[in-house]
């Protein structure tokens, strides 16, 4: 049997809305600071961490590509917190989320730009980190705190699905 | 008379400490997470934002270069709440901090890579986003709420300082 096929489309604030927020400039109208040598865009995330005791955790990831053509193998969410994603090297990544892991067709793929990222709200299904390229920095902002904040779902042979570059 | 001239080093946990958190992988032993795929460092700033009403206000700022020499006219605090920066191109930027705005003595530049970001602590004065290259992209993790957060000091003549590049 033929591997479900997903394949990905830009990311955009509205078409990212039900996973969470989407971390760029796009229709933001900026506030002018800095003696006008800079731009603010305000408010693009709603940080979700304080459940069951939780706070902030800033944190960098350093990620590697996995061999293509990417075979969905599991899905991950947090039940107690948001997770955050900025890339620091302004080279497009990749986002995969979805309603229900066991239901193909509620996958959504999103190509994201390097001057984009992503905050997963609370329980939103979304794949491990995706790069493209060897040497790929992002800097994540979630929970740290009591409780187990991770659930992990794994596809078996049946389920798997491949994402389309 | 000569304006004081502040040269920049490079940025350093230790050096950066009594200013807040310096955000990058140096001397941090990783997590390895995703299935080998990325390598995880956490704890790396005291998101502290929570006086006085207040919370996690995530945004990103457009930012353009100061003509060179750059004049030091101004420096800022927050009281009420830290600041965090971290570059989203890869691309080495500027960190310029002190003990008291009035004594060119407690002046301390950095030079941060790419791949570093700061965390400006509660009260402790910097200047305004200082950026090298054109199209500068940075995420900021800092507070939103009631309250005043924001002190300015200007610099008059005798005072001015000039950052050596």
């Amino acid at each position: 049997m033929m591997p479900h096929a997903i394949k990905a489309e830009p990311l955009t604030r509205s078409a990212f809305a039900p996973f969470g927020d989407t971390i760029d400039m796009a229709n933001i109208a900026p506030k002018h600071i800095n003696q006008g040598f800079a731009d603010r865009f305000d408010g693009l995330a709603n940080v979700d961490v304080a459940a069951g005791g939780g706070a902030v955790n800033v944190s960098l990831f350093h990620a590697r590509p996995r061999p293509a053509p990417i075979d969905i193998l599991l899905m991950e969410r947090h039940p107690l917190g948001s997770q955050l994603f900025v890339p620091m090297q302004d080279r497009p990544w990749l986002v995969l989320v979805c309603a229900d892991p066991l239901d193909a067709s509620s996958y959504r793929a999103f190509w994201a730009s390097g001057a984009q990222g992503v905050n997963y709200a609370r329980n939103v299904w979304h794949h491990p980190l995706l790069v493209l390229d060897a040497e790929s920095r992002f800097l994540i902002v979630d929970r740290v705190g009591p409780g187990n904040n991770l659930e992990e779902i794994e596809l078996d042979e049946s389920q798997r699905l491949t994402l389309q570059l």
